[in-house]
């Protein structure tokens, strides 16, 4: 297939967005960010596209796009059979460059723009194939979906030969769990309600409002002042009853012994988690309050900041996370990802995505529709991050019904973003950024 | 002090050299760098200025120098006083910006650009002080000296008192040391030997020079071909006898298992240390490569690649690493290196920094005698990397003497390149670019 096609163009964008202006996204660590993201569109000569990204918070962003035209010699020119045959190895080329992997490795600036690469590369193929993102994975037979992972560095967790046996003996019941999630969706969590800058009346209203959608999980941010956080999570805790799921999150502000300390005063409110407690490259200081927490009932989250395969591989051998928190545009796209998926399935550890910026809603469903068909068989006590912004930019927006995702059909990775948002958020030039420098 | 200068403007160069035509610098990992840095140039309203790199391989170099500019607003009209009276407060700023950090945080390139931008600040300070940077290190109060380290994420290992208190502990006999090591220099280890593009012959002879400089401590690379390795060990080996040191280093290429078995098979050659046996982030996995390698009396080194204070501290709290390798351009600069020293101090590692690329051993040398000065006291069974490569392009380039490095004595860190190199090797219109590209 394909044998004819191949990549003539990469083209990049600085979009951002000025949502630092109502305080939307902040935490204690991001207290003023504007969404913003690094797009690729990547062309063929018959005249096929692929869109994908990379999400970040305003400043930077040049930086990674910088690393994304950097990143052009190892793409255009390239035939898709090639890429596609063996995503393997072509992953390998685009991380392992013999002269720019000491700029990562395989982390940071160069490891965001692989992942929009590597995204656009698989909404490419799956409109190829005329199937969402979900779908193509769902039906590449257990050998194929594992040949697009490079196993480096993670053979002591998981092999191939052992990736492949998961993946086969999961296969009875696909047909009916495909069924099932295309009526039903998959469960959302929303992180609306809690943002770092809110006012505690708008906290409040925001509860109602997504109870009222029949939202079960709710999501706030901690960790600026403990009383703050107290006053916060027990009017959320009223706000939302006993039984419906309360989750904070700290965003990287406590060093361990702070983090544990923080949380045992916040044990009475019942979060189900405490997310990113302290520094994204700390497994042993996640383990460690893994570990104190647990007598609390509360488990740990992260993964939204983890850099890479090898990472969170040490985070899932130390039992340093009871929740998986990929994230569709960190590491280095879908083939990583997967190799996340897995070894999270084999260490009886859940994922719950992690998602709410730019484009990382639509993407990231994907990956999650895939594992409960294909990988974990099972949904239990496993949400998809939701927030309700900058939707209305994407050509197949999320559509979330009774607070659950519910799968796309339209062909691809659902990041294609309107021309129009594009001329307007382009920066520092498009009309958005001109008008707020005139105001 | 400084009560008026501030800075007025940073200048950064891609500065690249094109070693990999000789195969200089080639190992398993990185078959042909192109020796580069990203240069920063800082200027002051009173005419001082301030030099300082990141060395990197070749491309990629753009990207980090796309990321010094976009960090420009963080330093430029800022005064020094605030700086270096407030030095921790104001790396956090640098590396803790709130839309910046989310394309780090705190590693690959934004901690690049943050290391080139804090070494030229140290060169900065060190010439306002008219000293060298390692006499400006031993000569600060261990209060102040403490003050320019961010603890934020280290305080479960080492706190702000404990390191205080370990400086006021060596104080004794500082005046001794420094007198004996302006005489006797540190003892260096060659690297030159035994590039994996090297030939046999190459190798064999590199091996008697280096002998005859007085060197008495050897790496080569090793990883591509277990043959190969046993033949090339065993050759060094009889080159350089049984008293003599020989390290191997394998650049990451292996896997956690592969990298125990490969070793065992080189044990017979007694290796002091197997370097960067497997992922620079894999800390578990140098663990258990440590543990395994322990009953074969062979240490496990790694850091050149390590990306900041956090990893560091987890290499070291797992006992994962034998001999810690700073480098002086991959982390935060001075200010966080200081950490990692202090850490490896409490925790009884020996550091034996990284060095051999653009300017690194001009860098970290000052690093190493402080050390030896202020902090752990002992030379024993410790060496500085050399590399005998490109330090014509400096004014005040390394000087080794009987195999040890001889501390300058010249204000600043050492760092300052010939205009003269910095127009030719400017990519890509310097005139060697030029000539490479018409030949």
């Amino acid at each position: 297939m394909y044998e004819d096609i191949s990549i003539t163009q990469i083209t990049v964008k600085d979009l951002r967005f000025p949502t630092s202006l109502q305080h939307d996204g902040s935490d204690a660590m991001h207290t003023n960010p504007d969404y913003s993201c690094a797009y690729v569109l990547l062309e063929t000569n018959n005249n096929q596209k692929g869109y994908g990204l990379t999400f970040t918070l305003g400043k930077g962003t040049e930086v990674v796009t910088c690393c994304i035209k950097a990143m052009e010699g190892l793409i255009v020119g390239r035939k898709v059979k090639d890429i596609f045959e063996h995503f393997g190895n072509f992953w390998r080329t685009l991380t392992s460059d013999s002269q720019m992997r000491w700029i990562g490795p395989e982390k940071g600036v160069i490891h965001l723009a692989t992942a929009a690469i590597i995204n656009a590369l698989w909404d490419l193929w799956a409109r190829l194939e005329g199937k969402p993102v979900w779908k193509l994975l769902v039906d590449l037979p257990p050998e194929k979906l594992v040949s697009v992972i490079d196993f480096r560095y993670i053979t002591d967790v998981i092999t191939r030969e052992e990736a492949i046996q998961m993946l086969k003996n999961r296969e009875e019941g696909k047909a009916n769990r495909e069924k099932e999630l295309l009526e039903n969706g998959y469960p959302a969590y929303t992180t609306q309600v809690g943002w770092i800058g809110y006012s505690t009346d708008k906290v409040k209203s925001l509860c109602k409002e997504y109870l009222n959608k029949g939202f079960t999980a709710f999501k706030i941010k901690v960790g600026q002042n403990l009383e703050e956080d107290r006053k916060r999570c027990a009017m959320v805790r009223e706000c939302i009853g006993d039984t419906n799921v309360l989750m904070v999150d700290a965003n990287q502000v406590w060093d361990v012994n702070e983090a544990i300390e923080w949380m045992k005063n916040l044990a009475e409110f019942k979060p189900l988690w405490i997310e990113e407690p302290t520094s994204p490259d700390d497994i042993l200081g996640h383990a460690t309050i893994a570990k104190e927490l647990k007598n609390y009932n509360i488990g740990v989250a992260t993964g939204e900041m983890c850099c890479n395969r090898v990472m969170f591989k040490q985070l899932l051998q130390a039992k340093a996370i009871e929740y998986c928190q990929i994230d569709s545009a960190r590491i280095g796209g879908i083939n990583e990802i997967l190799a996340v998926y897995l070894m999270a399935e084999k260490l009886k550890v859940k994922v719950c995505p992690h998602a709410g910026g730019i484009g990382l809603c639509e993407m990231v469903q994907h990956l999650q529709f895939w594992d409960f068909i294909s990988l974990s068989g099972s949904k239990e006590g496993k949400y998809i991050e939701y927030v309700d912004q900058q939707h209305e930019h994407f050509k197949v927006p999320v559509v979330i019904q009774s607070a659950a995702y519910i799968p796309p059909l339209e062909p691809g990775y659902s990041v294609e973003i309107f021309p129009d948002t594009m001329r307007k958020h382009e920066f520092p030039n498009g009309e958005i950024w001109k008008n707020i420098r005139t105001s």
